[in-house]
């Protein structure tokens, strides 16, 4: 049985993504435009990333038979990863991350740039200014690489849907986690809502279905990927929350306590939150959404979610999710490499260390 | 001879951007998402501003002898002026700005939201993200407008490819701007570049363009619209910069000191810096860029830009430009109406006081 050649559709949209960005790189060099735009976004690209929204997105192709020149879902796929860029390059931004992928953030990077002649604090504005443009540019580039992908008018209609659909819930869910951090409220329901809005759909269905819009999916093949996606959605984001505590940066790319100091609401905690006694929700309050929080900290909070059982009760809801979406595969009408490819996937991201 | 309906164009765009906010409101109510972030939206679009983008976007149609259903340039007009919340939005966040419209700017007003509970400074840093995130959404949303404008594939097409380059161009210039700024170098040449990519095409070019593609502009159209548009956006933005200097806040709704402050590399700025004696240009350097500076420096500083004869010469510029614009006029082969509304912009933009 022949399977999906996942390491040549990475290296595919990585192509698109270069040419791409060589392309602006010209203009730029031109126009005699300032040239670490581009230079800054593509070495955040090219530093890592999984590659999991474009890697979906073939899948999903696939998943619905697509057949003939993939092209135009190649380049589907990577303006997939250009929006990524810009939706982590604002996250940070607002986070006040440090590091991702094992490297200083955008804003970071860019407040270096322009230390020279700048007071710290003005260049410290001028790097978060400039990141939050570096992502604007980013997010309607992605846009522009759709609009020159090759699709056909009711293809193009189509992803353009999803497209518009996927933007406005990932910017209301990020608006939801900033709004509702450094406040524990132990309101599992409100995060997980968060958690499905911010990443769950954004992170597996949407990818999913844009690659079987483009193949032209009936409804019985997107009924069958929703089944799958969701439930793995937000297994991936619960993973991730778990990562974001007790992940080990070295393989994870990012501090192990930013999540903690930004006081995050996520099904981790506020699980925490409803087990814990008096003495250690007031230890949670204290510690969790204290910039100041350090390494001493970090291990009383993950001995307390130990404690309480939340790591556990994570990890169950994990399993339960991946059992789920492993389910939907059973009755779902995809050709056999594809469904290898969604087993997979269903393993590797709700096991995975980074 | 009939004239064209502006104030009716304006009331049709308005109800576009209503009915749409009305639609994203109907649907946060329903799925429980805050409604602030519509609301907050809605309440800069209609707290004031020209339309001069989507007013122009129609002027563009006419010109091109644009006929029948006019909904979908109506609506690809009112795109335009939800891309124009977005970079203000963004604008004023990176200029720390306080106010804008004569009210307190989007993170301004978000921050004070936030208060409650909150430190100032985690309040201020809250305001920020979520006036990123609405900027953001401002952005995607001006994109949707455009997916549902009724455009056929062919005008949709280019359409979008008018909005990929006006959205670069803009934000490189932006970026220029805020690189660029702090430091005076009395580069008049990097000043007009600037002026050219972050506002002058953008302002009237980009739109005048937009509204004659979809109605079918040959090459003689275009080149006559850009003939016109050039030298009249460039006037624009340099009437701009005066305002931004000598406007009278009640009227231009923007403190007259935050660009001062900000110590913005504007023509007027880089003349008066050619011109200036020792004396004149340190204190210009020490005055312009300083974020305490307050109304007795700006005093000097309008002193300075008018003995150099730096403003003087400003005024010589946009004279220049709106008589090319006009003179560009003569030749153009545009309905009478679209003439007339030309001409009256020239004179209006050039000589605003707001």
């Amino acid at each position: 049985m022949a399977l999906l050649d996942l390491s040549g559709i990475r290296h595919a949209v990585d192509a698109r993504l270069g040419d791409f960005l060589a392309g602006k790189a010209h203009i730029a060099a031109e126009r005699q435009l300032p040239g670490e735009v581009v230079q800054v976004l593509r070495d955040f690209l090219f530093a890592g990333g999984k590659r999991l929204r474009p890697l979906l997105c073939a899948c999903g192709w696939y998943a619905a038979n697509g057949r003939g020149d993939t092209a135009p879902m190649l380049t589907t796929a990577a303006a997939l990863e250009m929006f990524h860029a810009f939706a982590l390059i604002h996250d940070d931004v607002m986070d006040r991350s440090e590091t991702r992928r094992g490297r200083p953030t955008v804003h970071r990077t860019l407040a270096t740039r322009y230390r020279a002649g700048r007071s710290p604090s003005v260049a410290e504005r001028l790097g978060v200014s400039t990141a939050v443009l570096i992502g604007d540019l980013a997010l309607s580039w992605s846009q522009e690489l759709l609009h020159a992908a090759g699709l056909s008018p009711t293809q193009l209609s189509e992803v353009l849907a999803v497209i518009d659909t996927m933007r406005t819930e990932v910017m209301y869910g990020q608006y939801l986690d900033v709004i509702s951090a450094g406040c524990l409220t132990g309101d599992l329901a409100q995060a997980l809502t968060i958690l499905r809005y911010k990443s769950a759909t954004y992170t597996i269905e949407h990818p999913l279905h844009l690659g079987a819009v483009i193949a032209g999916a009936d409804t019985a093949v997107r009924t069958a990927l929703r089944a799958y996606a969701l439930p793995l959605g937000e297994a991936f984001q619960l993973r991730d929350d778990l990562l974001g505590v007790f992940g080990t940066p070295t393989q994870t790319g990012k501090p192990v306590l930013d999540d903690l100091r930004e006081g995050k609401n996520t099904a981790l905690i506020a699980l925490a939150m409803n087990n814990a006694d008096p003495v250690q929700q007031g230890t949670l309050r204290q510690l969790v959404g204290n910039s100041e929080l350090d390494e001493q900290g970090a291990v009383h909070v993950r001995d307390i979610l130990t404690a309480t059982g939340a790591r556990c009760a994570v990890e169950n809801m994990i399993d339960d999710r991946r059992q789920q979406a492993l389910a939907a595969l059973h009755t779902a009408p995809f050709p056999s490499p594809a469904l290898v490819c969604l087993r997979d996937f269903a393993e590797t991201v709700t096991r995975r260390v980074s």
